[in-house]
């Protein structure tokens, strides 16, 4: 039932994003310098956390450097042999450990194809930064709890400067270096949660709902509960939401809410609204002080951060509560049963 | 309880496979010809039922076609009004009812980029089809029941179709005609099965999973169970579900494994097989006895099909299934509680 070493490594976040920061912005840079004006679109191979890390490149490289991402379907490479053409395509694969060979085969495919290719992995000596022109390295040090947290963050982390440094963006590099401080006061501020997470010790499933940037904190967070808890947690964007799963939520039903400040604030407000009408019992993760007051849990982060940087941040109250279920529920929640910290799928 | 309009429904989709091939072919011809060679990737924007067919089309589009396919990510068009540059992108929407505000809006503005656009569409005078420069129209007739089937099928038709036709396949084109009598044929084998959905009527949660083109199916599959059963249904790939999920899979957990034959059949007997392992309850859609043979439900499918066609077949057994479990449920299958047949999302 030991969880130090998860806790230690979810608490370890705000320095691994600064050691990101300090070690590979020039590293990035050059890798932007590179790559500008090389490719039309973004193709993204992961699977598990940094696939959720993937989802939040979605927006980010949406938003600010107006590229459209297509996530890949690495079974197209692998089983099926028939990879796409890759014409005009930046192809970037995250693995923190740099093994899974299909991420591994869609890099090299694109390398095959003469397209510019990025690894960001915490593994140098790995086959993805192996099969890769250009890698940016995690600095998350070694990640022994089975379930992946500080890579998340620093994978985040990764993508958000590539994000800076494509668009040469000095004010952006500003408020990135603020969230290990963020990060920090995060912690702070959660600390009375965690007595009220037994409340939760008997729920059997849940769904967690974010959009935009923090569709990907949406994702992640299901993952994590799923991971340590073993309960059956779904997650969302509140428009897919809408198209059909809201049928499933009935009185005492739970949602995780992931509903940070910015350009979503109406559409969660709506959604908060509708879930409260059905009965659902709401956790919420917000900085709005409004978002908090109505929930039956309230997970606060931090105000006075960019919606973009959000899910850097936004993550951690969901690491923690999946981390405290574990416990209530007396898991092992260092290492899962049934998981295995390096998984290789084909 | 009624559920004679989803039913007919369900059954009326081996005529509306036929009548979109008898009415489309040519236009779907003429569409090929002038898109050819004016895109480098498809961006494709939808929702719900639609998304899992865009899903479908990640793998038609790509293992037939070398077409990288990326999901739109339609909040970026709307609530962020950052979209991003649609450069060397053919952008699709798929939308049975064409209302839905954000899809019209992605592809609107890719309209405004100077991209060719193509709506596959059940209503000839809906926003999205008028947004468009080119339309493949359903021909589903009027879908009453909330739960989307006929449109599903017809839609995922309507990409076979330009999937063929871009590729000018004609062998293809004739195994694409034996979908609606291996639906007639799947239609009889299942009739066995509805007996014995009853023994699902306390479940409370399942996973569905398939991979490559069947991963839509398990998307589909669990969008019915949730929609008509309010029972969480979560979908995963097989890889995916290695890196994570299968940690909330103990002993009597349902899992729906959707796993017609093809290049992805060694990765289900594996799958099937740690399922098994783990006394995971297992309901197996699949054309092959082996499979069927192993699962406490075996739900099959005629064999014969190319798996990049099974698709259309492999969903029905599912559609059959959460309709019954309905039934069993005292539901009302035609219109599930707290939701409308079109959903106006931004």
């Amino acid at each position: 039932m030991s969880t130090s070493i998860l806790e230690s490594e979810i608490h370890a976040q705000p320095d691994v994003i600064s050691e990101l920061l300090h070690k590979e912005t020039e590293n990035v840079n050059k890798i932007a310098d590179d790559l500008r004006g090389r490719f039309k679109y973004v193709v993204i191979a992961a699977r598990g956390t940094s696939d959720n890390a993937a989802r939040y490149a979605q927006y980010l490289f949406g938003a600010h450097n107006r590229l459209q991402v297509a996530l890949a379907t690495p079974s197209l490479f692998t089983l099926y042999e028939c990879p796409p053409d890759l014409s005009e395509a930046l192809v970037i694969g995250i693995s923190q450990s740099g093994q899974s060979p299909d991420i591994v085969s869609v890099l090299s495919e694109a390398h095959r194809q003469g397209r510019p290719t990025l690894a960001i992995t915490n593994l140098q000596q790995s086959p993805l930064a192996e099969a890769a022109d250009h890698v940016i390295m995690l600095h998350a040090g070694l990640e022994k709890a089975v379930a992946a947290t500080k890579t998340y963050t620093s994978s985040l982390a990764g993508l958000a400067l590539l994000s800076c440094c494509l668009e040469n963006n000095a004010q952006r590099m500003k408020d990135l270096e603020r969230v290990p401080q963020a990060m920090q006061r995060a912690f702070l501020d959660l600390e009375p949660a965690a007595s009220h997470v037994e409340r939760y010790r008997y729920m059997a499933h849940c769904n967690v709902i974010g959009r935009g940037y923090n569709y990907s904190t949406a994702f992640e967070v299901a993952l994590k509960v799923k991971e340590l808890t073993r309960v059956v947690a779904e997650p969302y964007s509140s428009a897919d939401f809408r198209h059909g799963p809201v049928a499933t939520v009935s009185r005492g039903f739970p949602v995780i809410v992931v509903a940070p400040q910015g350009a979503i604030t109406q559409d969660m407000i709506d959604l908060i609204a509708q879930l409260k009408g059905l009965g659902a019992e709401l956790l919420v993760i917000s900085d709005d002080p409004q978002h908090l007051s109505i929930a039956n849990l309230p997970l606060p982060i931090p105000p006075g951060l960019p919606e973009w940087l959000t899910p850097l941040v936004a993550v951690i109250p969901g690491q923690l509560f999946a981390m405290q279920l574990a416990i209530e529920k007396g898991f092992n929640a260092d290492q899962p049963e049934g998981l295995t910290k390096v998984t290789e799928t084909f």
